[in-house]
């Protein structure tokens, strides 16, 4: 099991590090949903690779020589190469190694769980109101956003979105179900998913949670709402609290 | 050559016609670029299809039961599965008949072309603002938007960005290039795309012209600007406009 670890955030005036040899490369940030998507794919995948850590509140000058936006995740290929946007970037990892593959071999089911993925966009959508207007934040969409990942569950009838092991539709969505509590912890208990009307989708969790890549990255949600707070109020963001 | 042609557009109080057996349907609207992609992609790979136009301004009530929001475009395909979503229904076609592979078959070109059509969302995001508020439009951001696609094609040195015939990235990003003039005739001169900033763009533009797919969906832009005028304050938009 590789596991993330929580190094430190390069930040504006550092130097980038020179590459690893035989290493990919990957450009993250330790609470970041879409740069653990990306996480979780390596570390199933099994793929070598190393990670450089950057501060998004205060960004290394030359992570916008990898990066047009300075975003992360990013990935940088032994030459030199920067790609970037999480599901390119999933979608790429699962093509270059056959090792335990993600993605359906049948493009029709393919195609469905990526528009599952892209349905999924709802709830992130509901979720990033957190952020930024608490108040619009309605408990009612957020169930409605999940109903249907009840549904497909029970449609599937497997542990897993992509059977009896985590897949793409599973990794893509974790991050943002890893997080899921906070609403909880900050909005109230009234977004609190229920047994009665999430029951597979809780068990889901309760799966994923044994998965040795989601073990890997995997933090408390208290960690996730302290940094959280430690944003709030134009504060730049604790990045390094989990550093030891 | 298969003609997209200009059926009459389904409306509100219609009933949808029954599937053709052996053809997929597609559901689309005959000005909207996104279901342009994938006539591209179906022509282009001479996969046989139906179409059924739907007037988006007020929608058949069954549009409902094929597609969740209502959206073009959407695939039926023959036992009633629905896929939406232009990108993952040209990227399932294209999985799903071997004739002409419009996606690059090495993984890492492969992600390369994703990212530039993700970047190319840039203009189209600014090519929206001609309806919602022109004054907002700024033409250096637009010429700004398309820079690094002269450059990419100055860098493939290729007539079109997949080689010596369109593929994908070509097909995904040319609906709003063939829609581009509309800028020029509805906002001003200063839209106009220069021979001299943009001379391979502009040189693949009368290229993609040429290409059979790209014929068979062709509209001049003072059809586009009619439709868009006909929709402006608060009209239903004249979808049958080319119906003889």
């Amino acid at each position: 099991m590789q596991v993330v670890g929580n190094g430190r955030h390069l930040t504006v005036g550092s130097t980038a590090p020179p590459l690893t040899k035989g290493k990919l490369r990957l450009y993250s940030m330790r609470f970041c949903p879409y740069a653990q998507r990306v996480h979780l794919v390596l570390d199933a995948k099994q793929i070598p690779y190393d990670v450089v850590f950057v501060n998004l509140s205060a960004k290394p000058e030359w992570l916008f020589d990898k990066h047009p936006l300075g975003k992360v995740p990013a990935i940088e290929l032994e030459d030199g190469t920067v790609l970037y946007e999480s599901l390119v970037l999933c979608e790429y990892l699962d093509s270059i190694s056959a090792n335990r593959p993600l993605s359906n071999p049948d493009p029709l089911q393919r195609a469905k769980d990526k528009l599952l993925i892209e349905r999924f966009s709802q709830f992130i959508v509901l979720f990033y109101k957190m952020y930024q207007d608490i108040n619009a934040l309605n408990s009612d969409d957020v169930m409605k956003s999940l109903d249907e990942f009840e549904t497909e569950l029970a449609k599937r009838d497997t542990p897993y979105f992509s059977g009896t092991r985590p897949g793409m539709v599973d990794y893509m969505i974790w991050p943002w179900c890893e997080r899921a509590d906070m609403l909880t912890i900050i909005a109230g208990d009234r977004f609190s998913l229920s047994e009665k009307r999430f029951p597979k989708l809780l068990q889901w969790k309760k799966f994923m949670k044994e998965d040795e890549a989601v073990k890997g990255t995997y933090l408390d949600v208290s960690d996730y709402v302290k940094f959280f707070k430690s944003r709030q109020g134009g504060s730049g963001g604790d990045y390094d609290m989990l550093v030891s």
